[in-house]
């Protein structure tokens, strides 16, 4: 590839290389680093505006610590391109994110400076704990562990717990803050404001200045700098009490806020953190986009804006002329607000992805309706379950791998008390690019066991419509409808709604022989799949079951007695999935067909196009075909085709 | 029953009858629920000190509060005795816990003034956040939404969610944080020692008696109060930041500590803070066991003591002579410490069940090697992996039921990455007199699903300690264990331990026509079975599975070739559970046996002894025969026996 790093950044394949740099290189490395990176990410797409936030802080922690002895656990991770290149895989960045590239977050198989394999929120401050005492344990006195997290990332319940048991546990453990306002959305809720208040209020920054003259003194006082430094903090602040702020409430000792595009000051300030034990958090202000325009302007839309011109700052639209299909998320949310429009008892919630579920259309339209509650899934669906309470019938959407967060609340407080909150398991199947800890795979299996729940997918954007329809009428109780990441499948999608009878599936073709049943939006691959075999004289059923649960026993009955071979297919995991649904029916009843299950397989699935993965993982079209052909050894000559 | 309840209390039928009482009565009251809840809870059993903890505070809030318009959360609820007494249940309380008897946790089923189901803790701050802003949109604003939750339901991540969301809400919250320091053990963390903190500082008690003085001032300011109390406060307060407290940061006023066994101090301070909107929280000081002297004294064994003598405090045993086997919890407890002195990677994790599951015999025996965690399971799981990125095993303890507020976290860090860690899901199966918000019904069906993970349950004591013992060592990957709560089979179960072949299942008995498969201690049930089976010419053969993934192929060849009728037993979710996994085999190897699945049917199952549940779902020893001789038309005679 022809992207030509610095002439700093150039030589640096590990963060040794970074070592030899005088401190007062690091603003000109900062500067190549921000550079490759909007590079590369213009042209390969990917991850932006966190990256570029963080280059200074970065630099300033490869500089200071010790890596990969010292231990840096990057939240979420999709700010890590920077780390990523300066740990040498600057010349394979490129390949970021894409099929058989490197991956978009830290991984531990990738690189020994990633620590901990993140993608899902909030999860560094508990890694590093569970580092740095494993550290205590070992007496390692020396090692550092440090957690980078953003302020969206802290709103999360598992950081707070993460915080209540590092506070008491003597480790040294280093949290830093990287407080940019945002999640992928602006961020929200008291801590944020919280935040805001402190970094701007005057005695805080007074207070930054006291501690900035006390980690001042360290150096000068020598082996007995640490109480020392005890006793000149003490003095400064008074009793505890008086100015404590929320994390010295948890027994951090907080440091900040601080510059995080100053890297002189960076740098200081983590070389005099290195010598203060204990859990300590550095609270940090950046700017998400730091360096390119656009991107400091508007920060959800550069958040992750796909490819475009580095120089006019034009992203790049798909060429196609002919009218493309919406999206299913804005099919949601589009549709959500029609209904809610009609019946008032509609709520909507989300868990921090407004712009990504397309709930941000309804918290426009209605905002005393719609809600974006924080990284907090688990608090997302309590609170749909206290609202559902109040006959008001709230849709919840979350993507499918971030309700696994809240698996419990599911349960524990709509399922079991039967309340009507709709579950939008948006993302649901393989997601692409992000790769493995994205994917949607388990939703269908992990859902259906649970009593009262009903569980949907739509096969096409009026199917979407029509599930959601049919969700928002009284007493439907709990109602899941998962639909995947992208694309459907209808240019003229905005169709009348009607309800949709529960656990009614419906027949896409007639068939002899044999019968494909499929879930959701797959469902189109068996439709290509039959187009193909049609011509070559083999004619499958094709049945859409648009339910996992309850399935449809009727449509069932008729299929397994007609039917000796099916193929089951579904975006999802064949254990416990729909297949093993339909395997369950089959037993319950006494039917003997041979059933082949094709989904997703009991193996990590890396990032890739969603088409490369559905056909590496064995269910897209071609190898559904392949499947019918397989089954299908006595053809018969189609007498309409012939 | 006999129990008489007390002047007053005999009285009370609905809070309408506690407004009737003047308020110096209602120290009486207090006394009479007290003397009520010792009375039946010593005779029938139940959870005790809890509830003795808040009897004034229960006492003080239907009083003041218009329930059950006005809308009260418990959290957890195990301390809602008093609150079920005052609510119509006084005569049934007797029945708490007991198979078709009334729940030990509120249920909307149960009464309106039960607003919200609960069971696990954590839940009651976003639910009662749900229906004040359903209030709001509603334009409700006469409407009171008050959560009770205790110290160490606090440090579950979901609460601080819901602070962060309440916070900005503009809803007529009141949070009544309850102190006792206690969770059912001790509890941990940064916020306790916070909590303490500010309960005992000079400060505090000053800013609590201002706050007093404030309150007071209400009443004689008429219908401009609320103006002024802020103006008051202000004054009082000086900059905000300056006094903040942790609760303030997350825009929660904050109030208290008021003593939480005063009910005249805390009518008034609850009818003050009627008047006064938007997110409210009050610190009631409690102590956990009121008024029973022992209960006070020893808060952990007291939490839920069974059966007593009310009048000396002997915790009644059970009158078998016999030794009995041990419980599962026991055998974990101590064998774990028996393999931590041998293994130095080894460490222990519970999030606050260290008495429950009996980890605290490892933080007792080695306290730099095992840790609660607090009420956050999700940390619990995180932390684990950190701590084994480091090369350490850890032996991560969480009951099955609360393994679902982690599923993420069990995905995403451990098995993504193939750690280390060992999940011993306690409490698997049905719980007993706990009910349907703790029975342990869904880990093999959301844990199957799940790459890398290995799923075992064992048959008996012997069995859990060879799979201790096997999940100990090294290069493992994730390897959960389940098993039920309570008594296993064996008295001599200290038996040397020894490795068991991953995925390698057990022939339990031979047979002929009809094989059972089982998986973990339900299996003794079908030995039982099997027996009285045998006694009428019937010869099942049995295997014990141990393990649902990897699945035993081998032994499951053998069952198909050689059995044309299969029974699969287990103690969880019939959709998804073992018996489908067993299905896909069949599927997937096309086999055609005829296979009857025993197991929870996919409704909810309530509280009640583990032997009735076992019994009402159908998979008893009883059960299991009703199924053998069912499926076993063709009866041979059998030479050995005759």
């Amino acid at each position: 590839m022809d992207f030509e790093p610095g002439k700093l950044l150039k030589n640096i394949n590990s963060p040794a290389d970074i070592k030899k740099l005088k401190e007062s290189d690091l603003e000109q490395l900062s500067k190549e680093l921000r550079q490759y990176i909007i590079d590369v990410v213009s042209v390969y797409g990917g991850h932006f505006g966190a990256s570029l936030g963080v280059v200074e802080l970065t630099v300033a922690l490869h500089y200071v610590l010790n890596t990969p002895y010292d231990q840096l656990v990057w939240d979420v991770g999709h700010q890590a391109y920077g780390h990523k290149i300066l740990t040498g895989r600057r010349d394979s960045f490129y390949t970021n994110r894409t099929h058989h590239g490197i991956s978009g977050f830290p991984r531990r198989s990738e690189s020994e400076y990633d620590t901990f394999g993140v993608g899902h929120s909030s999860t560094s401050i508990s890694a590093a704990l569970g580092m740095a005492v494993a550290s205590v344990y070992k007496g390692e006195t020396d090692r550092q562990h440090v957690a980078v997290i953003g302020d969206g990332a802290m709103t999360a319940g598992m950081a707070f717990e993460a915080l209540n048991h590092g506070g008491i546990a003597n480790s040294n453990l280093l949290v830093i803050l990287n407080d940019n306002c945002m999640s992928i959305d602006p961020n929200v809720g008291a801590l944020k404001e919280y935040l805001t208040q402190i970094s701007t209020s005057r005695s805080y920054n007074r207070f930054r200045d006291d501690i900035g003259y006390v980690l001042g003194k360290i150096s000068e006082l020598g082996p007995d700098a640490l109480g020392a430094v005890k006793k000149i903090e003490k003095s400064i602040k008074g009793t505890l009490l008086k100015n404590s702020n929320l994390f010295e409430a948890l027994k951090f000792r907080y440091f900040g806020p601080v510059d995080g595009h100053d890297v002189k000051r960076l740098v200081k300030t983590l070389e005099d953190l290195k010598t203060i034990p204990g859990p300590k958090l550095l609270h940090v202000i950046t700017t998400k986009g730091k360096g390119y325009a656009l991107a400091e302007k508007d920060q959800t839309k550069w958040h992750a804006p796909g490819l475009f011109d580095k120089i006019t700052g034009e992203i790049k639209k798909s060429s196609s002329v002919a009218p493309a299909p919406p999206k299913y998320q804005d099919v949601f949310g589009l549709t959500l607000v029609e209904l809610a429009e009609k019946n008032k008892k509609i709520m909507g919630i989300t868990p921090a992805m407004p712009s990504g579920s397309s709930l941000n259309i309804m918290m426009k339209a209605m905002p005393d309706r719609a809600f974006d509650v924080g990284i907090a899934e688990q608090h997302a669906v309590t609170f749909s379950a206290g609202l559902a309470t109040q006959d008001l019938i709230p849709f919840c959407t979350i993507y499918s791998s971030f309700m696994q967060r809240a698996y419990d609340q599911v349960i524990h407080d709509v399922a079991l008390q039967k309340l009507n909150v709709v579950f939008c398991l948006d993302r649901a199947g393989v997601v692409g690019a992000d790769g493995a800890t994205h994917h949607g795979a388990y939703d269908l299996a992990f859902m259906r066991c649970v009593p009262n729940m009903i569980v949907s997918a739509p096969m096409n954007e009026e199917e979407l419509r029509n599930l959601m329809f049919t969700a928002q009428q009284d007493n439907m109780g709990p109602f899941a409808i998962r639909y995947p990441r992208g694309q459907g499948v209808m240019v003229d999608w905005r169709r009348p709604m009607k309800a949709i009878e529960i656990g009614k599936g419906r027949k896409i073709c007639d068939g002899e022989e044999l019968a494909i049943l499929t879930i959701g939006h797959i469902g189109n691959e068996a439709v290509k799949a039959c187009r193909t075999v049609n011509e070559q004289g083999i004619y499958p059923a094709h049945y859409d079951l648009r339910f996992v649960k309850p399935l449809d026993e009727p449509l069932l009955h008729e299929v397994f007695k007609k039917y000796k071979k099916i193929i089951t297919v579904e975006d999802g995991t064949i254990e416990g999935g729909m297949g093993s649904a339909v395997l369950e029916f089959m037993a319950d009843h006494n039917y003997s067909s041979q059933v082949v299950r094709l989904g997703i397989p009991n193996t990590i699935i890396e990032h890739g196009e969603q088409q490369e993965l559905w056909a590496e993982s064995g269910y897209d079209a071609d190898s559904i075909v392949k499947e019918i052909k397989r089954l299908a050894v006595s053809r018969k000559t189609n007498t309409l085709a012939g």
